[in-house]
């Protein structure tokens, strides 16, 4: 069944209601814990006649919108359906001229990926009015969350973030080129492609280099798991570390504590050998 | 005259209070708008016994800590002086003992460049807890607000940030790398060098690529120009932006509605010849 096409049925009764004025704003909800959350987007809730929501975005955020105004789910359902973008821009553009101010929680920064362009290009194409309230990228906020910095001294100069799955559910090949610099590099999207990554990595003579993984980064429900490129996807596969998960491959991982032990193994090795 | 010096003598005068429980807390404070700040930051403020804050941190976040506790600017002074980092670190250390609760305050997010990991590490050779709470990146956030994705379609897989400014003073030596890629390459700390950095582009004949350059970002002073590689050094020249600034350097730029005028200009050029 297409939940797209239900809701938008749904909605087709429309609300008499007079002076609407359809607006849409797109929050950045960070990366998991509620209270890593910008004071705009809070008050950008509070006058939301709709909320839209995805996946991976916290519901404790929905108590800063007013009470009684619907609050709908637009992510992955756990039966795997999902609703297409383009029935989520046009939910969109339905509730704005229905009820008036849309706000889209997207989960880390709304415009990091292409999606949140596509639904304000929608919006706009309809003259109605949008606003971006940034948010707290997992890319950067969790990483620092564990005290790993993303640019340090000589280690990194720095920071790049490449989606582990293109729109065609590819590895992007920015990973291949990134494995050859020094650039700390984060994998977004990546997790179940971790050896194949690893593999890349491999391919350049980097198996000694740092790699971290972190899954539901600033939650309670957060895990790290740190090792090297030639380690990486054992211990992941051992530890269990599932969706949604980002990997940390750079010089700069060995300044996290857990790395300590890793080095101290590996200098003894290099001294018997 | 060190100023560094003048403030840790300063704070010799020991404070004789009971019970004092040492901890700093690292802050990103975002990327000027001082609702564009985290409900995580404004709870710790409020818990404050010191404030130290940076250059390009809105001074208006100070009103989220206690009145009547000291709120010490420590970036760069006008007259050119600036804290060296190891006088931070002290400053930060001493009034931890002394005080208790340091919050240090740093744009943007706190763990994207190498101090926010220097302050920490200094702390914790002290056994003083510390504890962090990432910020909005100027490098992600800024960008968002102007509607420029990071990762789009068939333009971008990966969104690369990069010094404009490495530790010896230099353009990254990554920079060459990136400009042969088709990342979205986000330069922060390089407008100095836009003409420098431009070149970097057009030795990979990329004369024509979309930029950005966004003076200010999210404050009521922000100024955004928009051109190509060609030509973006003179703009910046014109219309007289300065730091603190950042280059967006990538297809994606080519969606900010003032392009339009741009592409429509060498459509009409490439037509005629």
């Amino acid at each position: 069944m297409d939940n797209g096409h239900k809701l938008s049925v749904m909605i087709l009764n429309k609300v008499e209601k007079a002076n609407i004025e359809p607006k849409i704003t797109l929050i950045g909800a960070g990366p998991g814990d509620p209270d890593l959350f910008s004071l705009k987007g809070v008050k950008a809730l509070k006058t939301a006649d709709v909320v839209l929501y995805d996946a991976n975005v916290n519901e404790a955020l929905l108590c800063h919108a007013p009470d009684g105004i619907p609050k709908v789910y637009v992510g992955k359902r756990s039966d795997d359906e999902s609703f297409s973008q383009d029935a989520v821009n046009r939910l969109i553009i339905d509730y704005a001229l229905n009820y008036g101010h849309v706000v889209r929680l997207k989960s880390g920064d709304p415009f990091f990926f292409a999606k949140g362009y596509e639904e304000i290009d929608a919006a706009e194409s309809y003259s109605i009015p949008t606003e971006i309230i940034p948010g707290i990228s997992s890319a950067t906020g969790v990483p620092s969350l564990q005290k790993i910095p993303m640019i340090y001294k000589d280690m990194s100069e720095s920071f790049w973030a490449v989606t582990g799955t293109n729109s065609k559910g590819e590895i992007s090949e920015d990973l291949y080129i990134a494995a050859k610099t020094k650039a700390t590099i984060v994998v977004l999207n990546g997790i179940e492609k971790v050896k194949e990554i690893a593999a890349i990595f491999q391919a350049e003579s980097k198996n000694l280099l740092p790699v971290a993984v972190i899954q539901n980064g600033s939650t309670p429900d957060e895990k790290i798991v740190v090792g090297i490129v030639e380690t990486i996807a054992e211990i992941v596969e051992d530890k269990r570390i599932t969706a949604p998960a980002l990997l940390v491959f750079g010089d700069v991982v060995s300044l996290h504590p857990q790395f300590q032990p890793i080095r101290d193994f590996y200098e003894i090795i290099a001294e018997e050998y």
